[in-house]
């Protein structure tokens, strides 16, 4: 007797990520949210019967990209400020045009915009970190995407509150009205060592102990943040908030382009995770994060697009490619980064930075089913030798033709079945019009 | 009376490199080969009377990109060898495995593939170095792209000649039979100065004067060159070619890794050209070309995509975005490389570096009609500011629609009017087979 499955894909290839390698004419089973097995095409056609069967003979299916640090809603601010260094970006650029528009309409229909280029780009999972995570919440769960909430503070003023306790208020409120959506998870996003203050941070670790949340926070991102600290504090930024207990096997360093010896041993010794973000970091000239030495001590390093408005795209596939590109270059070692390590980043990596590694992150039974598929077979993709290579090295996110989150179908043949591209269209034009 | 053309094209913006900026809807008119005029659509409306109008209302048309240089049948090799560094990446696993396969044919197939790949991805012309240059000028002159064969040279015997005087032998029989195509020209391409004797350059400048060919190079690449040049030359590997007489405008020193500032001075002094492999010489290890620094002097610098093999794709766009974000990052400061000087570099300064500066490279009245259409509609590319931006950090190659070269369209609504498909890929599969 076959056996009962929602949902069978039969793909060219299948690279689970674990085990590794690329699987030739495999078929991946769905029922309802979770992989029910991986098997040979021809055994899938033998042993199973499905309600829903797609066939995908030139493409590779592999585990939704996992996108471990972005600002959703500041798609709105796309390309509005190029070619300018991290600090005056920020003032003069950056943040007074979100003092004009930041709302939760804003961050709403930005994020969705968000949500939208993720989804197609094949990006199945967000850690986003932005101001009204109330309304992020609400795009995400438009999207049917699967997204981490950043919940942020500040302690200076800003249109979402007041001060640090008036983030955390608002933040832990969101967190509250939508904490059983299935695919939404929260954490603390203090935005960063330089704008929290010491108490803000220590009442931040007491909530993220209470509440048994993540912490993610902008770390030695920029050359100026260790000698300010020091200044400061009489610590670098690391230190410092290790001397605060925020460190520990729930905290992610975001970017860490400035991560020194003394800093990876920390990291490493307290089972941090580190979020890398090669587009931004070299588009804002903040340099090139030591990965190889931070990956050489067994620290979990996830990939993220950071946001829109410095990217310019929120494209995990380019984040892989270049991750891997400058790792070789910064090392003298072409050996480095491999494509395999580089994929695995883009997926279970940015799942375990999450800790959603037991749910996603890789295509194995009894895990949810976010699973992408990518068309290998455009003449400008021949001939293919390795399609774990042809992931990373030659194709894109424009190649994604399918994407399922929990077993639902987001994507289908290249197109949104939850969203509208005019709908999206308009909302972007709106605040375009406002902002410029 | 309105005035007759061929051909119309109105776009929601042109860029046409000269004079810089985007110009909102504007229309370009083309005669025959060339570009009549670009005025703003209501005025091509009211003066112009074309045979075949194109209404693009969400495209920016620019000028085709150019390849300044690759090796187009190396496309067959796309992947076979990738996280390896470039000494043993030739020796062991390139170099063996056209041992096995090359010759006209293989030439053939892979530079037509090449040539597919990249005018889809928007690039009309290249600058191709590799082994038969009769049959590559076969496969471009199929496609209707526009290619510069280099004639290589290397001294030790090859399936393509016994030495360096069969090769100049063989490469300018080859030019001898294609000089008159119109698309198509020739420069002389010694391999490297590591692998050409002093007597083999002698004859190379010598034909070089004589012809008015350019010389064209691989130098620098790597870091060992220059030491083991010092040993057996007693100089640079610059600074000895410059002794035997090859530096001058018509030189174009490929990659340029490793240049020092008494290169960069010789170079600026010698009007020479630079080409800029990012994707390359990152993946390869061999490091950053010190691209600010050669701008600084006022040296022309193209981009090139390299070999598939190496690559691992044959995208213009992709080199104009890593370049600009590498010299960022290099540099540490944003400022440099704007999107604009990207852009240039992609279109304007690649033609130069080819002395085809004043047929191609920007949409200027009386030049070749070589131009592009990128669709910047897409949701993910919403909202846009500034198209030049978009252009570098946004879009991708896949977002080409259409490409005219000399007036001729070769890509309409994303497919090649010339070539076909399922031939291309008959044919990637064939020597993927032998290959593999």
């Amino acid at each position: 007797m076959p056996i009962s499955v929602d949902l069978r894909i039969d793909a060219r290839w299948i690279i689970p990520i674990v085990p590794a390698g690329a699987f030739a004419d495999h078929s991946l089973l769905i029922a309802g949210e979770r992989i029910a097995a991986l098997v040979p095409t021809a055994v899938a056609g033998r042993d199973y019967r499905a309600a829903v069967h797609v066939a995908l003979p030139a493409h590779a299916l592999l585990p939704g990209l996992v996108n471990a640090h972005t600002h959703g809603a500041m798609t709105l601010l796309r390309g509005i400020a190029d070619d300018v260094p991290l600090k005056p970006w920020l003032e003069q650029h950056i943040w007074p045009r979100e003092a004009r528009c930041l709302a939760a309409d804003f961050v709403h229909d930005g994020t969705l915009l968000a949500a939208a280029e993720m989804l197609r780009g094949g990006v199945t999972c967000c850690n986003d970190m932005y101001f009204f995570p109330d309304a992020a919440a609400r795009a995400y769960r438009a999207s049917g995407m699967r997204a981490m909430l950043g919940l942020p503070v500040v302690d200076f003023p800003t249109p979402y509150a007041p001060d640090a306790d008036g983030c955390l208020q608002a933040g832990l409120a969101a967190r509250d009205a939508w904490k059983t959506e299935p695919r939404l998870s929260f954490s603390l996003a203090p935005h960063a060592p330089y704008t929290v203050g010491d108490a803000s941070w220590s009442k931040i670790v007491m909530y993220a102990r209470q509440l048994d949340l993540q912490i993610q926070t902008h770390l030695l991102e920029a050359p100026d943040e260790r000698a300010q600290s020091l200044a400061q504090f009489g610590a670098g930024p690391l230190q410092r908030l290790h001397r605060l207990g925020a460190t520990g096997a729930g905290f992610l360093a975001i970017h860490g382009v400035q991560l020194q010896p003394a800093d990876i041993e920390l990291l490493a010794a307290q089972g941090c995770h580190v979020v890398h973000c090669p587009t931004s970091n070299l588009k804002l000239a903040n340099g090139i994060a030591p990965v190889a030495a931070i990956r050489a001590r067994a620290i979990n390093v996830a990939l993220g697009t950071d946001g829109a408005a410095g990217n310019n795209r929120l494209d995990v596939f380019a984040e892989a490619r270049l991750a891997a590109l400058i790792a070789k270059a910064a090392t003298g070692d072409a050996a480095v980064l491999p494509a395999a390590a580089a994929l695995k980043m883009a997926t279970l990596d940015g799942a375990a930075a999450l800790g959603l590694e037991r749910d996603i992150g890789s295509l194995e039974v009894g895990k949810q089913a976010d699973t992408i598929a990518v068309n290998l077979g455009g003449t400008d993709h021949l001939p293919c030798y390795d399609p774990v290579s042809h992931l990373v090295h030659v194709t894109g996110r424009n190649q994604v033709t399918e994407v399922w989150v929990a077993g639902e179908q987001l994507v289908a043949e290249g197109r949104l079945t939850r969203l509208d591209d005019q709908d999206l269209a308009a909302r972007a034009r709106y605040w375009q019009d406002r902002l410029q």
